[in-house]
């Protein structure tokens, strides 16, 4: 655990800018009363977060810094090593996660929309995998380039999730103007991809042997989708999309399926005009559950941990739009309630969720004075 | 069909009520465009209805009459026949069905609260089945009468629904008084029971060979279930049953099962205090899909009519306290996602839904004035 100490040592030379958590009002829910204590309100334009096993947290700023946080509220400065990013629009740095193995391997993974490095104008998802070390990122290597680039800044995904098996999802966006792309097999936008940490694919990868078809893909039919995990007992990987106007969903994304968008929706365009006068079409799966009006849904966690036992193998799936964090009661897969948290208790857009190895839950905020919230049960 | 002929025959000597719809504002929905039209506002407490093959509805009104009412709002006379009825609290004249072979047989099944027979001060549900004539109703006899009798008047359920095998299921309620009785098989408080047209037991009934428990018994642990509909691909029962504040609940019982009341429930007391401290306890099943806060369901259908292909396959639930209808949208069982219809647009409690032969929705509201309303496409 040399990395660890020695990360966390490198936090300790850095000015500090903790935040004294307000003493948070209790809020009381169906199951637990909990208080929302803010770590910091210093971020800028957070994206994503993940746990290091020193309990400190990497965030991804949307304008290209990746930074320590720590759950007292230092923010390291800047780390380097972080790969060029196009901030525009909804691109820029996004999400970062960890290595399975990262107590051994130091690896970290970077998604972000990437320039076109031949000098064009357009920009696509690209994913980077470097080592973290105390003096910030090395060894970084471009794993994933989504293809083709385009200008349009919209739609890039994009969320990194190990499945259990060590692959990595990444989930992707249509890109907006080239929604019709999500239905062909001969480009990345509008698909959920597995690849190695390495950047090779599969062997059992579903379109592998398809003439004209991008081996990574695993899943087609995908408007924007930026929340993914893990069902903590079928090992599934779960997505998170965002419809147009209605029709956010939760999939199930298996295999080589088909998940309907722009075929199949239940959203509109946002000047009411229909996208699609079908809900059903053949070959194209339904979700597993879907918002009409959309709340906007960003990223979901299963919760597994000990501090709200009530709350254990729940769906807690965050929402830009709504302020709030959906609570989906499961049993099994099965949603069988739907509760909405901190209605009104936030005030700004929920752009991340993840649980801490402390069991608490956390929140990332979409502001340029965005905070990191910490939800703990209520003394 | 000459019996439809002679009942509708009958109405027409009858001093004529029709109310003209009002030209009712369309409704838009997430997927259809509907009008509310009122057919008839003149119904005392109305709570059960039943179409018959000619059309018209049997209501049944809680003080103890039933009358048939046309689509044009002619409603007749009191029809001779009716058991007598203990109209107290929630007990009274309640649900109607028809039998399957209606129109060979002309049997029809009331469910009602019944005095006790040796003059105690009790009452329970029972049923009576009795033939439909142009006089009224003659030959009835009680089928099912549910032991003990208690005094407390709540709680009686009680919707009658055949299956497609031809097996008559009678929900019933927990007496409120007597909420232990739903976890014990000696009594039929609490329980879903199964039976004959005639009242005699199926031989293959879950407890017919259990030592102590009553044959009659299909499943138990409910505590008010006044909604019942079978699942049109599937055959079997659901059921909608009320929580206490909290804990409403659609369930699919099935043979022998036990559905939690008052071990495991969603729900608390009326003035907060807990009822059980668990929603999850062992040889209990789960709800299929809950509410919190109530909504009061009372009765549900599978809509499968063509007038509004949208909602072909969704399960409809009314709601007293909430005024509308829970419009949830399944694939195959699994419930993707909860419209709420009509708030606001009612104003009357909703007891009763159910599909008309012309493919129409048609609602009966709780109210001394109490409303027939159509639910059509908007023009
Ligand atoms: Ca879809
Ligand atoms: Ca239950």
């Amino acid at each position: 655990m040399t990395l660890q100490r020695t990360v966390t040592g490198m936090i300790i030379g850095l000015a500090l800018t903790t935040v004294t958590a307000a003493n948070a009002d209790p809020i009381v829910t169906e199951r637990h009363t909990v208080t929302l204590n803010t770590i910091t309100q210093e971020l800028n334009k957070p994206w994503g977060m993940a746990f290091l096993p020193s309990g400190d947290l990497l965030v991804t700023e949307k304008a290209g810094t990746l930074r320590l946080v720590s759950l007292t509220g230092s923010i390291s400065e800047p780390l380097a090593g972080v790969p060029a990013v196009v901030d525009s629009g909804q691109g820029g740095l996004l999400d970062v996660a960890i290595d399975p193995d990262f107590a051994t391997n130091s690896w970290v993974y970077l998604s972000y929309s990437e320039a076109d490095p031949n000098g064009g104008k357009g920009s696509s998802t690209a994913v980077m995998r470097a080592k973290l070390t105390p003096t910030g990122l090395t060894d970084g290597t471009v794993i994933f380039r989504a293809a083709p680039k385009y200008e349009r800044a919209a739609h890039f995904g994009s969320r990194l999730v190990f499945s259990p098996e060590g692959h990595l999802f990444i989930t992707l966006g249509d890109r907006f103007s080239a929604k019709d792309d999500a239905q062909t097999l001969d480009t990345h936008h509008g698909k959920v991809v597995r690849i190695m940490p390495d950047g090779s694919i599969p062997a059992d990868n579903p379109f592998v042997t398809t003439v004209g078809a991008l081996a990574e893909i695993w899943s087609y039919g995908h408007r924007n989708v930026q929340g993914a995990a893990i069902h903590p007992a079928t090992g599934e990987l779960w997505t998170a999309e965002h419809g147009p106007k209605g029709g956010d969903e939760i999939n199930i994304p298996a295999a080589g399926k088909n998940y309907g968008w722009p075929i199949a929706t239940y959203g509109v365009n946002y000047d009411d005009t229909i996208i699609s006068p079908l809900t059903h079409v053949d070959g194209t799966e339904q979700p597993h559950y879907y918002w009409v009006p959309s709340i906007a849904i960003s990223n979901m966690i299963f919760y597994t941990g000990d501090q709200f036992p009530a709350w254990h193998g729940d769906l807690l799936v965050a929402a830009l739009k709504g302020s709030h964090v959906a609570r989906l009661d499961l049993e099994g897969e099965r949603v069988m309630h739907e509760e909405i948290l901190f209605a009104g208790g936030i005030g700004q857009r929920v752009r991340d969720i993840e649980q801490g190895p402390d069991g608490y839950i956390y929140l990332l905020t979409d502001d340029r004075s965005g905070r990191l919230i910490q939800i703990k049960p209520a003394e």
